[in-house]
């Protein structure tokens, strides 16, 4: 009954709210019925979803007329678009109406099918490419690639136990589903299934509405309820879909970041963070061409990464890529070695000789399967080179690589003193092997690769923050922390174990 | 003499000064002849204070012309404000000459009578709403709630502490009051009393001030010489009393943030901080009537905290509050363990279970005078859901504050892990009792619920930062040091004591 | 025959480029026929660098031009400017081309004679002043000041040490160039050499380029090819040598960061930092005579340090300087304990009293030799008070500076107390002195100096950051180090050495 007046009351108000909506919108853009029909209760009952979708380009330009611009200037990839998507704004009912087949998140709702959870195969059907791209990265894997690879398993189990204490003695469990989602998962994304429908006491009253697992989560890898995986708003945020955000350092910063993947703690105190955090205010973050020189004067992380870049004088430096990683030779964090980026985003079919999924052995040698060629390798790094030479003399982007060569021949050779104490550790017996990861001389080694030599390495890479890699987290915690295992295994040596 | 000489070049070009700064006002805005003086002056020896002045709102509006707002566009809350005040601007005077009565801070200065220290009692004159609210809350009382809790000092003498060395041995001595102020006080505030007068060698040359102890300090709790607590100027820095800084997240982060209430550093790594730093400028944060979409996309500390905020339909979802806490059911961090938020701001009026003044009993059991009702509690968690609700569907909100639930009672769970860890360590006397917070295994004990269950429980509240929940100050470093006390503990046990 | 064909290419489109850059320019502004040609290539192979150039004041003002401004508006400082280089825009050969006789990096590139590297000494040209007083600052004198000091390159190789494992033992090797080139020298500069000529791989073709060693390097202490040392550029990053970005305190923080030089992350704390974040769009960071309250309202890091600062009835508060320290009187960090500054920029030259290289004694005793006199200190905390009294009052100003006053006393003190206990450990040869910062009982010990009490003096000194003083980098980490290093020390003499 409750519902009933409150949908009566919406419905009187329904014809004022959308005319004003139309009125924002560019000359005659046409909005679908359907998608008129949501606004008309949202507009009240989640307002700044409908403001944010307002201000996106999904409200403002139509499939159709977006497919018109010059190939340089689009956002849009696919060829095929349906009719009936193609000729209105992009909106609610465009989007949560899709594939509905697929969906098992899919419930009635005031009249309409809709799917709670918008997946990349339903935006793919515009951003085709993209979708396509996106599916081959290591981020559209990031479930399965954390959860369905051992060793990484138990890595995860013992950075997040949980754990009772008695007589001197501590006990731990494995951490919960809710605690993995707010920390490994809540950047690699859930498992989000429908567990049939659940009612909850929404503004409009009671409703039914799917049950699903493990959600809230927006995270890259999210293993969606129509069999898809990955999660576009994870960098688009919802309901602007906004580039900008996209292509600012702050999105990517959410996840890389310090201590185990300090990509934004580098960036920040590099020259080209220094510079972009004085003059953002003077860049254009917008531009499907985004042009070095005229929209920006240094690069984010998008520019090295996955945007497309132009040239001060208009030729494609860099194509745009949604498949991350693909314009990168090597992986430097992440793993306890440094070696070829993947040849598929699903790294666990990755094997070192030892056959574990791991893409090098204990001691370091590449994984014979799996990973990218040598000439694959040079030619990403080719690439990258051609937009650093952009700004930057021949010898200047030389030398700067020629260091970073260096440098993770280094780092990986500090991994590797560690892990030889450490096989010392484990013949000895002074801690067990049960789990590689938990005591307190393996969280000394975890965190020599884990965090200091990635840091150092990321460092490197960015050309910048060498106070990071002296002082924060890098060369001066290497070598501290692997006298502390030295003297941490002898103490345990002398005093007996446990 | 030479103070005379200054004084006559002064007034020489007072005239020009004051009409140039009259010329800047809206329309025919009248200053007072008291307030004309000061800035005669203080144009020339203070220039910044008068420049800050004339931006604010209170060098643009008379309090009779902000009271004819509309309720909901309305910064002013006093009815009564005497007449003198109420038709001209809000100027120096017009602060610094209030109440004289009650303020011991009150000397004369170039012929007037003038406070040094404006007070939340000042303020309230035009402010009385906010002034109230503030008095109930726990910042308005921080000075105390530190200072008069024998535990808490216990704690700051331990972190704060200076030492001597002599053979081997460590001799300790309680920090010194200056210490304190850079330190906690820092924060909480300081007690500032005035000590007669002292001559200053000023710009004009010398002259006779109050002699204010523990001075400057702004901090919140600050206790100010005409006997009132709190200061304004802490959140809307002086003298431009800005709302915009206040609703920017780096007031807040000035004390709320890592290692101990990384309110600031769970934000910045956040969804909502990430749309925060990259869409700011497009936002607006001076209207009274905050509203979702139009104003701003995603929230700041202060939208959750204490804005009113207005939806996209006009609705006031939140109302204004400055006894900050009242939004909140929960008190997450800088206690044992978290539990229900206090009744009143003063928080030495808390006794547990054994009559100490804390929240909870040393094994987690909640005080049972002094917190909020279970009912208390549901009501303003529900409210905290209208704001949520605003831009996510009620599953996805519900969700949510079930992961938060559910971490809270794990974090919860892992200190008194720790704590059961102790009972034993100061039983068998391997570390002695005389100070809870002094030597490395209490540091390290102290360190899992005051840095890393807290930053695990604002990682969780505030959706966001899995990184720092997992690898940076959180369940990496809970289990870590948990794993680090028993080993240390079973090491002191066998190699004896001291 | 590629390189040929690649210029014809570029010479067809010469004209038309040029005349593009012509119009952006103000007026009918003159540039070289050299600088054309430059551009002329160069606007395709690194339009980068020529779009950041069009952007600068060097394209669009000649200095003949730059000097009529009145002195408190005038960036250039010489008088006798050739007038080869004063009548046309500061291009790319004004700059590349000067003084081609002492740089040993001039080289043939494309029928011109060019030098790679930019130094001070060209720079010095037009901006005279500056270059004579940044050639006396300690930042100049970086890289022989770390050197060429054996105590610090013995901190440098501990720090950095590159580590064997083989059955319990660690053996400890010097750190490569490179990687001191990514760290301490990331900040303090390398020592630019000229190694011939080398043949790299341009996107024009193969050309012959001078192989110039630890290159590329901009950081503040670089020693040139022309045997000048420094580098504008770590400031005022090319090609826009944009003021505003050396005035934005990012700059700064790209080497003036936690954990050994916290400036930036106690900045950020403060409220000058907050009052920055929060407001600095609607502050102007470009004009010469910087005015508060017109320009900006809360201080960066260049307005106490180094910028010409007008107070708001415009006088000049503070003259500008490019001697980096010659406002301070003491310096706080870098070193065991806090110091007098020094009188040069060289501080080789500062001997201690037992003959060493260092501004202290071990024990704490100031230099007699190489550190400014008490009246100069108390010449330039006047001039620095100056500054402050634009916003605060005498008595908040002498009570912020009594304060730091009693932090410097107490940090040292600390800092004694922990040498204290050392000299036992190495006097009862627990640990071996033949380097003073590398065993784990050593960095503890450098970790009170370099980073904690550091730390704490930064809070003081910038009159913020309460957090960050007492449990991030502070008291907290001082007091919980001292326990460590006494537990330690008492534990190894249990147990024997190594």
């Amino acid at each position: 009954m409750k519902r009933l007046a409150a949908i009566i009351v919406l419905f009187v108000s329904l014809i004022s709210q959308v005319s004003t909506i139309h009125a924002k919108q560019s000359g005659d853009l046409k909005t679908s019925e359907q998608t008129k029909a949501c606004i008309g209760c949202h507009s009240m009952v989640t307002s700044g979803i409908v403001k944010d979708w307002e201000s996106s380009a999904h409200a403002k330009i139509t499939p159709a007329d977006a497919r018109k611009k010059p190939e340089i200037k689009r956002l849009i990839s696919s060829d095929n678009i349906p009719a009936n998507l193609s000729s209105v704004a992009v909106g609610c009912y465009e989007c949560h109406g899709l594939n509905k087949q697929d969906h098992k998140d899919n419930f009635e709702h005031n009249g309409f099918k809709i799917n709670v959870v918008v997946s990349p195969k339903d935006c793919g059907v515009c951003h085709s490419v993209e979708a396509k791209e996106y599916s081959n990265s290591k981020k559209a894997h990031a479930v399965k690639n954390l959860l369905d690879n051992p060793v990484y398993h138990q890595l995860l189990d013992a950075s997040l136990s949980q754990m009772d204490y008695k007589a001197g003695q501590i006990k731990t469990h494995k951490p919960s589903e809710k605690t993995k989602h707010e920390t490994c998962l809540g950047c690699h994304g859930t498992r989000v299934e429908v567990k049939g429908l659940k009612t909850v006491n929404s503004q409009m009253g009671e409703m039914k509405v799917p049950n699903l697992t493990n959600w809230p989560n927006v995270a890259v890898g999210r293993e969606n309820p129509d069999g898809s995986i990955g999660s576009c708003s994870a960098c688009h945020p919802r309901h602007s879909f906004s580039m900008e955000i996209a292509r600012k350092p702050y999105t990517c910063a959410q996840c890389h970041l310090d201590p185990d993947v300090p990509a934004w703690n580098v960036y920040k105190e590099s020259k080209h963070g220094n510079i972009y955090l004085s003059k953002w205010h003077e860049w254009d973050f917008k531009p499907a061409d985004w042009t070095i020189g005229r929209d920006f004067k240094a690069p984010t992380c998008a520019t090295c990464h996955n945007s497309q870049v132009i040239s001060g004088d208009g030729q494609v430096v860099a194509k745009r890529t949604h498949d991350f990683g693909s314009r990168l030779w090597l992986r430097l964090f992440g793993l306890i070695y440094s070696h070829p980026q993947p040849v598929s985003g699903n790294t666990t079919l990755i094997k070192n000789k030892e056959g574990l999924p791991l893409p090098t052995s204990l001691t370091g040698e590449i994984a014979p399967k799996g990973l990218i060629s040598q000439e694959e390798q040079k030619k990403r790094l080719q690439g990258m080179k051609q937009l650093c030479l952009n700004c930057h003399s021949t010898k200047w982007v030389d030398g700067h690589f020629e260091k970073m060569d260096n440098t993770i021949k280094e780092t990986d050779k500090m991994t590797l003193t560690a892990i030889q104490l450490m096989l010392d550790v484990w013949k000895s017996k002074v801690e067990d092997q049960s789990n590689l990861f938990d005591e307190t001389i393996e969280r000394m080694w975890v965190r020599q690769w884990l965090f200091y030599a990635n840091s150092i390495r990321y460092s490197s890479a960015m050309t910048g923050a060498p106070d990071y890699a002296a002082f924060k987290n890098g060369w001066w915690s290497l070598s501290e922390t692997m006298n502390q295992m030295r003297d941490w295994y002898k103490l345990k040596t002398k005093t007996g174990k446990r």
